[in-house]
């Protein structure tokens, strides 16, 4: 098998880190902001909270007034006020004055702290003995302590969390500026191939791959759409990722396991567009028959037909972009750490990812354990719950080293 | 503070493990499958693969045929057939025989292995030599090596994620039986709130706990649904809980950070139904005053009003309900394992959770950096990118030590 222009995956992605994909945006409701890419940094036009803010039920007070407080010689000074939740305290707090305070209650002006109620002692009905001082601030959230006014609270490119809509609803940013999902057409190759909801005649096996990657996009924030089983033939291909092209953001071709099948993708992918093919192979396993293409500002994959290798490369290639992600940085932002259990062999010059089933050891560590299995076999990817990285410049890993794995 | 029948976050967990949220089932296309969870364990019907089939470009033979086969001894086999790729390979391999096979190709009967093409010269259009010998199932898939045929390939509670969805339209299965998505009213409490679409009088902030449970609850696949901001009255709160339970299946309540407002919703619960409130505070740390109830089979939490609190808790003891996950169970399936950077002291005595911020070592270590700021401050979870937990028996941690961090 002759494969040209074969890159390492590092490469592949820095090939491809060099194009943009063009993409829309629009404003959503904050509720419909979750797992939305902004495509704007958000400012913060006011502070939170918008005032001091006691953190306990008590007496807000001047520090510097029970300097100095103990058991043995009680601070006394005088109810003055009562800040009623929610409500402006309207007023101001006099030196050797304290007013009853809930948590969450606004300071007066002129109160630097707020003493729990433990640590004080009713004397009559207008004064209180306290028996610990306090320091300036201490029990106060101060105004802007949570976000200040003018601050850049969240950057483009941001994934929404949940915290996310929260610190956004704090703020009053109640409709969002986001990218428009992309939009993701999945094309499956190869004769061989029937569809799930088909019986499956002598010699065919069903589209597993349609399915899978669909499952992929949607999971990273993209729009999936599927375009079913396209024969292997020049004009028959070309035509369906034409109008895949027209309806979509990035095109994923699966399949083709056969050399000439692959040929084929290629040639059509150079047809469409400019700059085309960027790379055909990459020093990968599994993965190694995938193809990277730009066409006039949108992506296009050539992934394998084997389950396994389509959702790994799927992964590398694709859904940064979907993601909005840096695709020349790190693979992942935070895997997992885990241990590998047994000795496993990989050729030096290639990424490696190796299924994996985790456990956790006595000591808290993660265990992984490596799933035997073909990488055209769906079940085993089932089995997994992610994959381990074993890295180009590595012989493989040794049984007690450390790898990193991503959950699938 | 007096809380009554405080628990740890594991008897609190164990305690609601008791109970079950009654679940209504559906039937969905394979395609809206995705993050929803299985009502019933799949059965395959179906073999996958149908047949034995080839992994490489070649051809099929009977691998005694060539035993001992060499590059200075190649062994001469009839080419007697070719495999079409998708079609059954009529016929049947007789012994001294080859048949051209591509990739993915079924094997006619009477072969058990296939010779890859590089290890072939073609002698005439009739003849090759083989120059090296192949073991019986030597690229080959055997028939049903990737799921056999009354296997249960996924069981009841599974969450469905990408190659489920292959492996599914692998065998066929193009409707799947799944448990409706529970449905959770959100309600806040607290007279400091307003809403985050109006301008903030002095003395009040916005209400941030609706927003960011919102987004916990649909990442974990609810169905959220907000009730706004409730008075801290006992009939008023009783009032909005009575119609939201009879929408939903789980409430949320967050807020109420005084004493007397948790007394409230405590109290309001135990009108609502059976059994009513199973415990009320958590041996936790944020997150100490949360109320755990459940109400003629459904389930109700009081979380704090801090919004870090809150999100804490509700991953804790809401969160499992809603995934169908064993709340007796391990917090996490899979947390990330990360190193302290620094001594973080904690009570023994309690779960504390910390937030954190994450970056790599050197050596591909994740590191947990502490991020500072009371649990009042929304703007902390932000910055996290998860939170470490410090379990019960622990006086904190010190710089090194190994913990679990979930990312939020």
């Amino acid at each position: 098998m002759e494969l040209f222009n074969v890159l390492t995956v590092q490469q592949a992605r820095q090939t491809l880190s060099k194009h943009v994909i063009r993409r829309e945006e629009e404003t959503v409701p904050l509720l419909e902001g979750l797992n939305r890419v902004l495509s704007r940094d958000i400012v913060s036009l006011e502070e939170v909270p918008g005032f001091d803010r006691s953190t306990m039920d008590g007496y807000a007070v001047r520090a510097r007034d029970i300097f100095g407080a103990a058991e043995s010689l009680p601070a006394y000074v005088n109810i003055a006020g009562e800040v009623i939740m929610g409500r402006e305290a309207a007023g101001f707090l006099e030196p050797g004055q304290a007013w009853a305070i809930p948590t969450g209650g606004m300071l007066p002006a002129g109160a630097d702290a707020v003493v729990m109620v433990e640590y004080t002692e009713e004397l009559d009905e207008k004064t209180i003995g306290i028996t610990r001082p306090v320091a300036p601030g201490e029990n106060v959230v101060r105004r802007g302590e949570d976000v200040m006014a003018g601050l850049t609270i969240l950057t483009a490119g941001h994934r929404l969390r949940p915290q996310d809509l929260g610190l956004l609803a704090a703020v009053g940013v109640t409709r969002v500026p986001v990218l428009m999902p992309l939009k993701v057409g999945i094309l499956s190759t190869g004769d061989e191939l029937t569809e799930p909801n088909q019986p499956v005649p002598p010699g065919k096996v069903r589209d597993i791959n349609s399915y899978a990657l669909y499952g992929q996009v949607l999971e990273a924030g993209g729009m999936p759409r599927l375009y079913g089983i396209v024969e292997d033939d020049f004009d028959t291909l070309r035509n369906t990722m034409v109008q895949a092209l027209a309806e979509n953001d990035m095109i994923l071709i699966s399949g083709g396991s056969s050399v000439g099948t692959r040929d084929v993708t290629a040639r059509v992918i150079d047809t469409l567009g400019k700059p085309g093919v960027l790379f055909h192979g990459m020093a990968i396993k599994p993965g190694k028959p995938s193809i990277g293409a730009m066409v006039d500002g949108k992506a296009v994959f050539g992934l394998p037909g084997h389950p396994v290798s389509a959702m790994v490369v799927f992964n590398l290639l694709a859904r940064p972009f979907i993601e909005s992600l840096d695709i020349s940085g790190d693979l992942r932002k935070f895997p997992l750490r885990a241990v590998m259990t047994r000795n496993v062999h990989s050729a030096t010059g290639r990424d490696d990812f190796l299924r994996v089933v985790l456990r956790r050891g006595e000591d808290g560590t993660l265990l992984a354990e490596p799933v035997l299995g073909k990488s055209g076999l769906i079940s085993t990817m089932v089995k997994a719950d992610g994959v381990a990285h074993l890295p180009l410049n590595k012989e493989g890993v040794e049984a007690g080293e450390w790898v990193d794995v991503w959950l699938f």
